[in-house]
């Protein structure tokens, strides 16, 4: 990325603070036509008061019409362009549930399968079975031993568990063993480059053990495994920017999320509350928070319009502890619209706003998409929006004389 | 293009249908300082009507301040990079006169000159050489006959026409014979590259017999062969949407330019309201629908103000018939403008429209440049147009999890 570059050319030291406020799924969109979004409904005094203090505008997480996944919003957000840094499904996986990948790690997301006495998939998902029986195959499976790895077995929900292989040499360029249908044998791991075929043998040695421990399994007698990948190599927000890095999240996924990036994780929160407490205590040992909200997402998968009004008031009535802060930065976006309208992620812009002391005013008055077009900041690519935070905390140089 | 990578990655199946309504050179300029332009002055009152339900927004066709002809100004809208994808002069030219190429096709245009006894050109234009009579000259050069090649020679206009070469091994890397002078012969052709030194020799043989066949013309006796060009490699829309793609155009170029992106040629309409007699016939048996008109920029390279206004009006009043289809996403818009006060093609952004049930509100109630503006679209390259309307029609998937 010419930005990253231009980042390690141009970053400068400052004691300056920079919060980055992200609420899940933010950008939301109007039950009926014509009518007004979460955002434009929800009575937000704080936000507005800030947005006639600063810049607003609308970013685009990855490019127009593509909707991105938590991995590829939240990347964009902290300035890796999601086009370039791609993070494999089993990395994701491995992350969402709070793993701490290694360089040397090889992620995959695994699926219990049913087979049959000819080892043919019957049932691809193993009758669904509840997460409350699948840990304890899960724990079957940690009696696995294979020469020169360390192998770990986590399970993620019902017939879904992860598997990372530890070691040297390994690669994520094994293609996926699941045939995607039934009345066939799962697929041997098969290297995609030359680079993986230690891997493959790594993963079939994994496949003959596991089918050996869990033959007598009623449901969950076999497996399948898919999304073969390696830890993303992302240059840390110290490196890249110079910022000592706090990330304050609740869920696993946006705490693994931050450490990828290699920020530090601060907090055990479980509420918004404790999430400011959090951010309050560790104020002058880090120059960077990333504070990570999850209500206006999940309200918004839930397809619940009026739930997702009230947590983005309850956000609002948090922005004055963070004010109290004096932050000399404070961003407030998301990492990707969830129109409750459409119960998931979508493509939509997402509404912005950067304040401070060195916002030039655009004349709103008013935190909600239909003002942020007419922002400050215009349409712009998420990625960018870090170099906008650097260059209003005063970190950033000329470039060229 | 990563574009088309992502979409090769995220396209999904749907039954959803996509109108592309192409007003060629839509935008314009008012005539007067202060004035308005032809959008601005025109009555449009179903596509304010739409304004209010969609999104609209400026397209930039090339990139900022780039004047595009008809073949980039459609690649773009079609989701071709117009910088990546090139179509030469001699592909464009053949595509202009419904000449369909093959992939093995090199086409060439030719200009008819006037040459002295010593071989020199004393006419480039061969004295503007009224059609009628240089498409009997054009009858003369089908006798040329040339080993292990087919060869086409088809009439444009006055001095021009269209050569192609058809056969294995041919390559458009030959340079032009035009010495863009008078008083010298013209050039041998020479192969720029090695592969295609046979598709030089093949040009030089067609040039030997067609000075013979000339020999008697006494303004034509002569030719020059500029703009040597393949087939561009255009992945289809059904490869790169998994749409089937229906073109309804009235005039060669168009329907070349969409043959070049796989459309299917609908109809044999004269007229719009024949172009929509075509579009609700063939509707059950296509997904996406790209229909052109042409008068918007016609009227607009006549300096024709009033009479580009009232052709948009004649547009406007088209859309109860593309709206009573219940087109999922309806997108207006043009391939470039063409502003009757410069009397030619333009750099200035295209307004723009997309609607669907699935757009978010931007608060316009007209269709036109000033209030595209502050469009919710904002400014955006034509090329990811595509993916705004794939993305509106519920056809493509998240980009990572």
């Amino acid at each position: 990325m010419i930005e990253h570059e231009l980042l390690r050319e141009l970053a400068e030291k400052n004691t300056t603070k920079i919060v980055l406020l992200v609420a899940d799924g933010l950008g939301g969109l109007p039950l009926e036509p014509g009518g007004r979004t979460e955002l434009e409904t929800a009575a937000t005094p704080n936000l507005d008061r800030l947005a006639a203090r600063g810049t607003s505008g609308s970013s685009v997480p990855v490019l127009p019409g593509i909707t991105p996944g938590s991995g590829p919003g939240h990347l964009g957000l902290f300035g890796y362009d999601p086009l370039e840094y791609r993070i494999g499904r089993g990395a994701l996986e491995a992350t969402g549930i709070g793993f701490e990948l290694g360089p040397a790690d090889v992620a995959v997301r695994g699926n219990f399968c049913t087979l049959d006495a000819a080892g043919r998939i019957t049932d691809r998902r193993a009758g669904r079975i509840p997460s409350a029986e699948s840990f304890a195959v899960v724990d079957k499976l940690q009696a696995v031993r294979i020469d020169g790895v360390e192998t770990f077995v986590k399970p993620v929900k019902e017939h879904r568990f992860v598997v990372v292989f530890r070691g040297p040499g390994l690669d994520g360029g094994v293609a996926d063993t699941d045939p995607q249908a039934v009345g066939v044998e799962p697929l041997a791991p098969a290297a995609a480059t030359p680079a993986a075929e230690r891997t493959a043998r790594v993963a079939a040695e994994f496949v003959r053990q596991a089918r050996a421990l869990l033959a007598g399994e009623p449901k969950a007698n076999g497996l399948v495994l898919r999304g073969f990948a390696g830890r993303p190599a992302l240059p840390s927000f110290l490196e890249l920017y110079g910022l000592r890095a706090a990330a304050i999240a609740v869920y696993p996924m946006y705490k693994g999320l931050a450490r990828l990036a290699g920020m530090t994780l601060v907090g055990e929160a479980t509420t918004l509350d404790e999430q400011l407490d959090a951010l309050a205590g560790c104020w002058n040992d880090h120059d960077f928070f990333f504070l990570h909200y999850k209500y206006t997402d999940s309200t918004g998968e839930d397809g619940a319009f009026a739930e997702k009004v009230r947590r983005i008031e309850d956000l609002d009535a948090a922005i004055p502890r963070i004010e109290s802060l004096r932050p000399d930065v404070l961003v407030v976006t998301g990492d990707h619209s969830t129109p409750s309208r459409l119960r998931s992620h979508s493509w939509h812009p997402v509404p912005t706003l950067l304040v401070a002391d060195t916002c030039r005013p655009d004349g709103l008055t008013k935190f909600a998409e239909r003002e942020c077009l007419r922002g400050g900041l215009g349409q712009f690519p998420a990625k960018h929006l870090m170099l906008l935070a650097m260059a209003h905390a005063g970190r950033l140089g000329k470039f060229g004389a």
